[in-house]
């Protein structure tokens, strides 16, 4: 199976916890939107899913994935489906609940994080939005970076003895999403996180992990893992990180 | 089976998407926070689940749900998991998955909507970020509520001729959750709402077929359905609303 990637061109934003999967998974994917227009990729091609009023599941917002016929939204939804396909969760009904219950926790956050620097709308620069951004930023890093830190650092121990694993006893696509908030946090907010970071040593540990994995390592210094920045969902702005 | 559901028990809140779904199945649940302490049951069975160290896959928030062994929380996986036993959406993969991409939108929805009242922290009573929830709802009510409900409302039409359903040819737990939408969304911002209404006819048939459903018609004049109130998540502010 070709998994075709679509999501926009220039930032990490929440496609990249669909790009760690398929990286670490070693799939065949395409990045549609990242691909030339004259290919009949690039925007052209995204902009048309989105767009066309005869697609029969059409989705609100990238990211979305084609698999075959299937047309799938939402993060945790593609994710969900991906997850036994690229052996990235077990395969019991259970256990997939319970990854899919722990990412969409993950999606909570990066929401969270997201109107840190947009808490009034998304149409605004965020100049323009800058006084409530200080504001609330200042509330997430003293209260809800440890709340959802804290609750992914205590939750169960799997059974294999100091595997930081989330979930059972193998790296599943819940890890690696938590390899990119801990990566966009210290990204985002690295004073708050210099001081936060003591607290949550399997977290961090998790993170050293997935950053070892053979693929991993490779698609992080790969010009696929496009760099953090100013347009995506993680944003250093040394203003919000007081 | 009996379910248990565990939510806050003086708001419709999230834990209302789920309620809606046990009460049109006419399932056999218990509203726990809402029963006597005294019976094991209220605010302290939920506080135990809640802090209970040794509860082997625990919440991060209400909504959750014990069926059986099982814990689950966040909405919509709730709903995925509830969706087939209730008879709430098309058996298969495609139609399950598709389910659940609209109900995360949904979800994502519902964000914005509690973030019109609390722009800044879920910490802070509303009266100390008036002014930024102000300036918020102006943008949600111009930009995001026709942004979502026209995507709504444009969904391929089923085969079902003259049928508002957003899911095949049947009642699914996300047109439930589509009513609870703009029966909050008119209470919250009425005004707002009568300027926008006759863009959604195909929403407010859903509405009223839901409504009229035998069992939500019962349920939304018994004790059980609480009212709209404002500790919330659709609040009315006259203020927000202009």
């Amino acid at each position: 199976m070709r998994y075709e990637l679509y999501y926009w061109p220039d930032i990490q934003g929440r496609g990249e916890f669909i790009r760690l999967a398929l990286e670490q998974a070693g799939a065949n994917y395409l990045d549609v939107a990242r691909l030339p227009a004259q290919d009949g990729m690039g925007m052209p091609a995204m902009m048309d899913l989105l767009q066309n009023s005869a697609v029969p599941a059409p989705p609100f917002a990238p990211p979305f994935l084609k698999a075959g016929k299937l047309l799938i939204a939402q993060t945790a939804n593609i994710l969900f489906f991906l997850g036994p396909r690229l052996n990235l969760v077990p395969e019991d009904d259970a256990s997939r609940l319970w990854a899919n219950q722990l990412q969409l926790t993950i999606a909570d956050l990066v929401t969270e994080v997201h109107d840190t620097h947009h808490p009034i709308a998304g149409s605004l620069y965020y100049k323009d939005q800058k006084a409530e951004a200080m504001r609330r930023a200042r509330f997430f890093i003293a209260e809800r970076i440890p709340k959802f830190l804290n609750y992914f650092e205590h939750l169960p121990v799997p059974k294999a003895k100091d595997a930081p694993y989330l979930i059972g006893d193998a790296l599943s696509y819940v890890d690696l999403s938590m390899f990119q908030i801990i990566a966009g946090l210290r990204y985002a907010f690295p004073q708050a996180m210099r001081h936060q970071e003591p607290e949550y040593p399997r977290l961090l540990a998790l993170h050293a992990l997935v950053a070892s994995d053979p693929r991993i390592a490779t698609y992080l210094v790969s010009p696929r893992r496009l760099p953090f920045n100013k347009k995506g969902i993680f944003r250093h702005y040394a203003e919000l990180d007081a």
